[in-house]
This record gives structure tokens, sequence and C-alpha cells, in this order.
């Protein structure tokens, strides 16, 4: 092993460290909440030397910061025919994420937390999340203008903001009445009943809204999500069970 | 005084004090959450010796429950034109007591706290107010299919669903971005997209959705808000300031 290969191997070491103290740190404060978590119980959790959790994350609110970048990491999107699939696709993939990814659970859990920012007056943690997610469905919408696909009368940034915290409210529900099960599902009829107000009429009848769209997409390698345990807990058939993209 | 004079006196004075509790238990949860409050801190803060809060309430999950139910207690609503006009009236009106009330922000934020069951698996803090909530809105989505106000394909308990977590999310959203000031307003965009999906064209001309239509309704003294400190952080303009009702 000459010398290149040996820092590519500590450094591919250093990654899968910071990945197993993430999911320490994330299980933790799922458990705890952020007040009542410490940075010893997280050593403990990622059976980790203080030393390595420090090297890779100064605080616990920088723990936390990490534990949050979880969930805005982007799926890279497949371009589909109109922009407006791209947001739903967009949607169900996150659904299936939060269903299947520990990590983005705590970082939503932990975003969600009231009582992260208690005696931290200054914690960036409260509302990175939500203007981060406003941003990109802006930015998605605003694309779906330029190609003629949004009613007229549609303000790009505020049924941005609407369809961020409607999806927070949903995912939310769905959580505490049955742990996420039925997640795809409700994301589905929030779409069903949100489209007709946004996009032009035209578009809604090629839109694929079909309950294995996720797994369609994911089937199909256009993304590759970082799921821990991909297939935990599936709410549909097979992958691919799902209607063919329109 | 009579004897009869003095239990009425004894008794209003028991309610005042099971609001003070109350109101203490709220203030107390909402700045340490459910997990890290106290009795004894909310005892100090209600200014009440131990046994009259143990007179009222025998446990923290009490407590809990007594702050949730506050939410829970219905707005009298005024009938209307439609249902639907119904149904946006119940939001804007919840949406006015979370911003002027202070035990419904307790309230709420209480039954979003992930953490306020830790270590008791059987706790029914979680899902009540959700599927109160849910359930409310069903009766009145089919209340208004009675009178040929839905489109045909509405599911009432799937669409109540859908409001019960759209308006969570959004409330929440606005708590987080700006302390609820835009509530009013978040709370109408939500409308705005979803009733086109969910009544019938016809009524969407009459619906009054107006800026200031709670504070339109508390005006002509149809609706007795309990509110501990109306008028504070008004969005809007003076009382009465929204259109007629139409």
């Amino acid at each position: 092993m000459d010398a290149g290969t040996d820092a590519m191997t500590r450094q591919m070491r250093a990654i899968q460290t910071r990945q197993t103290i993430l999911l320490a740190a994330g299980a933790v404060f799922g458990e705890r909440g952020y007040g009542a978590a410490t940075i010893t119980e997280i050593i403990a959790r990622a059976g980790v030397t203080k030393g390595a959790l420090y090297f890779h994350f100064a605080s616990k609110e920088e723990l936390a910061l990490g534990v949050i970048g979880a969930q805005l990491e982007l799926d890279p999107l497949p371009p589909q025919r109109t922009k407006i699939q791209e947001l739903v696709d967009q949607g169900l993939l996150f659904a299936h994420r939060l269903r299947n990814d520990p990590l983005t659970r705590a970082s939503v859990g932990l975003a969600m937390d009231q009582w992260s920012e208690n005696g931290e007056s200054e914690s960036p943690l409260h509302g990175t999340s939500f203007r981060t997610w406003a941003d990109r469905l802006t930015l998605l919408l605003t694309e779906a203008r330029g190609r003629g696909e949004l009613l007229a009368h549609v303000d790009a940034a505020e049924t941005a903001e609407l369809i961020a915290g409607s999806f927070t409210g949903v995912q939310w529900m769905s959580q505490i009445l049955c742990e996420r099960r039925d997640l795809t599902h409700r994301v589905l009829v929030m779409f069903q009943h949100l489209l007709p107000s946004i996009a032009v009429p035209q578009i809604l009848p090629t839109l694929d809204l079909d309950d294995g769209r996720a797994e369609s997409l994911l089937a199909e390698g256009a993304v590759a999500l970082a799921t821990q345990d991909a297939g935990a807990g599936e709410e549909q058939g097979p992958p691919g069970s799902g209607r063919p993209v329109a």
C-alpha cells in the first residue's frame, strides 16, 4: 500500500467515523431532545473516543447542525417532462427518506425540537431547514413558471412556503399517529389537493402521483439515496410496482 | 353572605386557581419542555401552595392534559351561509387564539413536544389533539357534503386530516420564522390553495377570506374567545376592519 492509498484509506475512515457519530448523535437527540442530550452519551453510543468526536465536532451545537445538514443534502432529481413532476418527486423522495433513513428522521426531529435553543439565543438551528427547503421549492416553482406550468396568480415564494409548511405538519401528524407508515399516502393527498391551485390544468393529467413513485425512481437507478436501512418498513409492494412515469 | 353565596365564591376561586395553575404549567412546559419541567417550578410560578396544585392535578401528566385541553375547547362558531365558511372561520379563530392566548400557545407547544412521552409508553398526550381536530373537521365537511358544498371526489376524513396536518405545519413554520406574526396570512394562503380542491366552484366567490375576518367575528360579539390578553400582537388594524361576511 503506497502513501497515496494510505491517505485515501484514512480519509474514508474519517468519513465513516463522522457518519457513525452523526447517527449516534441523531439517535440520542431523538431520544432525549437537544436540551437533555449530552456529548458523553453520544460518544458512548458511537463507540468512538472523545478525541475522535472533538476532531469532527467542536460542540453539541455543531453536532446538531451536522445532523440537521443530513436532511438538506439534495437527492439528485432525475429531470422529468414537467418541473411540477420534479416538485412532486422531491416530496415523495423526501417522504421515502423519512421512512427509511434514521439520520433524516433524526434531522427532522431536531429541526422541530422547540427546546433546541434553550440558553443559546443566537443558535442557527431553528429556521435553517425551513428556509433552505422553501428556497429550493421557490426555485423549482420559478422554473415551472418559466415553462408556462404555473397558474397566473401563483406567488412562487408564498406557495413554496405553504408546501414546506404543509409537508412539515403532514409528516409530523403521520409520525404521531402511526410512525410515518402512511406518510407516502398523506403526501400524495396533499399534492392532489394543492396542485390544482398551482399548476395549469393541462399538466395535471400528465403527473405520476402513484404510491410507488419514489420506489420506481429508485429502482430506475436514477436516484441514489443515502438510506441507512432502505427497505425497512416499506409501505408498498416491491420497488418498481408504481405506474410508469407519465 | 349566606351559605350559598359563600359556596359559589369558593367555587369561583377554585376555577380561578385552576386557571392560574394551567397558565403557569403552560409557561413552564413551554420554556423547559415536558420532560424537564418540574411540578415544583410550576407551583412557584403559579404562586399557589403544593396542596392547592395537587387538589386540582394529581400529576405532571394531568397538568399536561389540562393544558392540552385548553386548545380543544371549541369556539362557538356563528352559523354562516355555508359550512365551508364555518370551516374557514374555525381555522382563522384558532389562528387568532394562537396569536393572542398564551394557554392555547402552550397547549399546541405541548401537543407538538416530541419528548412529552419519555418513559411513559401509554401516555395519552400524543395524538389526542390531532384526532380531536380531525374528527371535528370531518364532521364539518360531512355537513358540507349534505348541503351539496363538496366536490364529488372529496373524502371527508382524508381531507380533514390534511387540513389539520397542514395547519399544524403552517402555524409551526410561522412560529419558528416570526413568532406567528404572519400566521393569519399563512392560514389564508393555505385555504386559498386547498378550497378549490374541496368546495364546489359556486361557493368560492361567496367566501370571506379576508385578513380581518377573525377580528370581525369577534367584534360582532358572535364569538366569545377566552383570550388572556386579547389584542396583544395584533397583525391587523382595529377589530371590524375586515370585509363584511359574504
